[in-house]
């Protein structure tokens, strides 16, 4: 992992330690916390239309904005709990993108990837 | 934002520029898949007990992994169409996370911190 | 409850009693497994515009229909396990929601109740 | 629908038309705000382990409560508006689950369907 992501990681480690709540922060539990900030940052965009969620005010910027950074932080927390390292999870989720997503067959066209396995 | 972060972030706008996909990605959309994508995840979590949930093996582990790639993945391309800095909203969050939780009062304790405010 | 979803909600226990399956409906679980099915139906309509959105082909209504049905399902086991009256809940929160959102002061606008409350 | 549904159904859309509400939802909206009640469900059982979220107390029992409520009340906007019968989606739901998981194969065991499909 990067400088700062690690230094993220052990920050948020020592925050959860420092307030004994490790015993909280089953991976089970860690998920469904990440979904619950998942649920907040859609509560900003819900009666948003697309252009306006394009435009955001600064006030409304750093409320998605703090949505985002807790989305992030259980992320981490789940990573770290679970021994994963979450850059190379993405490098390679994004080398399996580029086999099942070929720029010839979905250029402008955003179905979903099981619809195209036939 | 570290260079590794930085270096996925490109990937992923090139990605999605290659295959003419950007036009689906506002905000809005994005926190949409991002929040699909959380589901995804606590389907991997939802009959296990917590201390199963902390016991994943290898398969188990990979599919886990693939979805908190995801999850990333939609993050980053929620950050660069806000034109947010992602890291620094975590370091901003944690802040404030040590003011509205010192050690002293919430030891052990889980409840929210709008539980505390009063 | 009325006599249909009372129906519902006895086939459904019958169902996961079959199949050994209430060791695994705890309020905590059953959450979860809500929560992953929103994420399905948000699948759905993640990448559709407002206005495609209320234009589903038959294929596509019928796939919406069938996340929904997950949905209910899962609100209604969790109903049971928490001998909790869903129909009067959902009308407690009307009575609730016309004390909050007075028509002569939310008329065309969704804002949240919370960014009233000043 | 059976009545109560019925009269349910037809309340809230009275509460929409009065408010001049319907502008905002567009299926699309009220999966994504569907999709933010169910994280505020989460984060009720977030931390609660199994057993706790099968014992809540009065207070905790009526703030689920009202989460439950706000996810049929969407549920039943969205339902609506895709003019869909969802008790008969979830009939048809029962139907398909009884076919995709005989008792005799999945009896105490609660992996997903897909992974029975070998």
């Amino acid at each position: 992992m990067p400088d700062s992501l690690d230094d993220l990681n052990r920050r948020l480690l020592a925050f959860a330690r420092e307030r004994d709540w490790e015993q909280f922060h089953s991976p089970k539990n860690l998920a469904m916390a990440l979904a619950g900030e998942c649920g907040e940052l859609l509560e900003q965009f819900q009666w948003l239309s697309q252009a306006q969620s394009a435009q955001l005010d600064a006030v409304k910027k750093t409320a998605v904005g703090q949505e985002m950074a807790d989305i992030l932080i259980y992320l981490l927390r789940l990573a770290e709990r679970l021994d994963l390292d979450l850059i190379a999870a993405v490098e390679a989720k994004i080398a399996l993108n580029e086999q099942r997503y070929p720029v010839d067959k979905v250029r402008g066209d955003a179905r979903r990837a099981d619809e195209y396995r036939d």
